[in-house]
């Protein structure tokens, strides 16, 4: 075999590249590809290194006044066997600690499409059977809050969302470990609320509590929540390591990934676009579902970055054996006036989760039962 | 006692504001003080609740046309007890899906300030005390590299620099696991290639490999390294998890912080002050050294932005117990040639990271020797 490795082995990202001026766009592309692998100017690295090794820049195009996009491949060296983390920095680690650098799309090669140990352990499927709904239908999700709220009041508030027939009800993420609802306490209280409320009405709600903590609590927690029965867990990746979501996915539960601190990357002229980020690359590292924040809501997501974000969770990548898909879970101030539009948008493979405009309702169980109901007979 | 939190009990962030035509600074500072807590219009919020855990806003002073500055203050049932990830988030996770935040400074409580589960395990002190230099002088380290070397030739490039004289060996951040030279394989090779060279010299010097993997690779490659007889690993926290860093140092063993991704941060008007992140965070989280891309070299970090980080990193914070101050690891492509005013600028309190300089220079372990002569004999 040749040292050279064919492209089909290579992951190929493409950078969009802002230029300042008497800065050379060919330059700063070479420059991208050895920082992020070998770190060293090419003409300090042996000849077979560079070849096993080092970035390779393909193409570089002009897309506007000072704008670029580059193709660099990055060989099987740098990618085979690396955990989500260690992908994450191979694209964008100390590329970030530069100017004008944006992952714009990534070409993922079969030798990562294929590995079980990356991609969604349960997937839109799996979710769906825990959730015990057989219909291809979304499944509705809502959080409690708010933080500041004595752990019984939260678990009489998810036994009501429970009653209303709300498939997930999750932990806002601002739930951590408060002295008001410790981590413990809340999730004796709400699974048992839950559990409660299912024996009442036959449902099958889902409380999905967040997990923090240092690794050992975080661990600890794990356990605490799958031997409470429990069928998944809210994580925020970027906070407590991206390869904790296909850690969740091995205790055999499945992992929501919640957004937080993810908008640090979505400048305009620097960082990685949202369809990658929260996409593919939470798809890649475990998540099942990734919470993002809706377009029109309160936060500054635009309807394409919403469809590059769905889109990248639930297409199919690579052949038989590639990553599961992951539900797409929009939220961020959703307003229950524009559901319907939204619902023909979305698709049944989605996660509604509905949180700020369910608190708003006078009647949280009767309001659960109507929006249950419409997702439940909705058609597309 | 009042329900009113004293001012002392606060986690006051200082939020630097950009607001465009149209949007009113005050309701913008509002928003985001529930946005970082309740998560909810204050309408919907019970009035205790928003007294024991919502963000309150302090003041609002214009900083320019469209630019202000707003404290907040956070209570203590959002900080207490949290882990280094919660605080990230609260200061900005959802923040991060908006526009125009930036975290320009944090004033700590003294509850946080005196918890022994956060700031560095060892310190500067203890980072020292594991090189077995009492003197107070800079310490020398230098990065394995480039990726893509077998193991065997990074344990033979180890052994010269540990025959040189440098004190702290450390991988390559692009090496997690690849497959010219796995972590076990590395490990062993290195670690024993430092040791002869320190039998031969009566010399100190460490090896410190860089963790990576998911969370149960990352437990046993901590346990690994721990047992081989190294004092000190590198791990990437954005990557791994920000509390990975005292997680490490309660198994005994130092915490070297790398900035991979932390760039994302850094824009101009939204995101994190590098001395807020790289400082202050990664110190609460536990990191002894933070490696941090020094002005001048191939990063766009000014001198204004190393102080910053270089005071958080080694600052007195509060009283008796306090965090430890921790050794700032200046790098990214720092210039031989203009070393002595970067060591009157950075003092005896410094790790000094020469990578690719060192590489440069035809016979390693002369150009180390140098190095560490003129470390150990620079007076301030």
């Amino acid at each position: 075999m040749s040292p050279t490795a064919p492209a089909s082995t290579s992951l190929r990202v493409w950078y969009d590249l802002t230029v300042a001026a008497g800065e050379d766009p060919a330059q700063k592309a070479l420059d991208l590809a050895l920082e992020q692998t070998v770190e060293l100017p090419a003409d300090l690295v042996a000849a077979e290194v560079l070849e096993r090794a080092a970035g390779r820049v393909e193409e570089v195009a002009e897309g506007g006044p000072g704008r670029f996009r580059a193709a660099v491949a990055f060989p099987a060296e740098v990618w085979e066997g690396a955990d989500a983390g260690t992908l994450l920095a191979l694209l964008f680690g100390n590329a970030s600690l530069q100017r004008g650098v944006r992952v714009a799309a990534v070409d993922w090669p079969p030798g990562l499409l294929q590995r079980p140990d990356l991609g969604p352990r349960c997937g839109i499927a799996g979710v769906r059977s825990a959730c015990g709904v057989a219909a291809r239908r979304p499944l509705l999700a809502t959080a409690l809050k708010p933080l500041g709220t004595p752990a019984a009041d939260l678990a009489r508030q998810a036994g009501l969302f429970a009653r209303g027939g709300i498939d997930l009800i999750k932990d806002d993420h601002g739930l951590a470990d408060p002295p008001g609802a410790r981590f413990a306490e809340r999730l004796a209280r709400c699974q048992e609320a839950v559990a409660e409320a299912n024996r009442q009405t036959g449902g099958s709600s889902l409380y999905v509590p967040h997990l923090t903590g240092p690794p050992a609590v975080l661990a600890e927690r794990l356990a605490a929540a799958r031997a409470a029965g429990c069928r998944g867990v809210l994580i925020e990746p970027l906070g407590r390591g991206l390869d904790t979501l296909g850690w969740i996915g091995d205790a055999g539960l499945f992992a929501l990934a919640h957004p937080a601190l993810t908008g640090a990357f979505f400048g305009p002229d620097h960082g990685i676009a949202p369809g990658v980020l929260l996409g593919q690359i939470l798809r890649l590292a475990g998540a099942d579902g990734v919470i993002y924040p809706h377009a029109g809501g309160r936060f500054a997501f635009s309807l394409e970055d919403c469809a590059a974000v769905e889109n990248a969770l639930r297409a199919p990548f690579g052949g038989s054996g590639a990553w599961r898909p992951a539900f797409p879970v929009p939220a961020g101030g959703l307003d229950l006036a524009r559901l319907p539009g939204l619902l023909d948008r979305l698709g049944p493979d989605t996660i509604l989760l509905i949180g700020g405009s369910l608190y708003r309702e006078p009647d949280p169980v009767e309001s659960s039962r109507r929006l249950a109901a419409l997702l439940r007979e909705w058609t597309w």
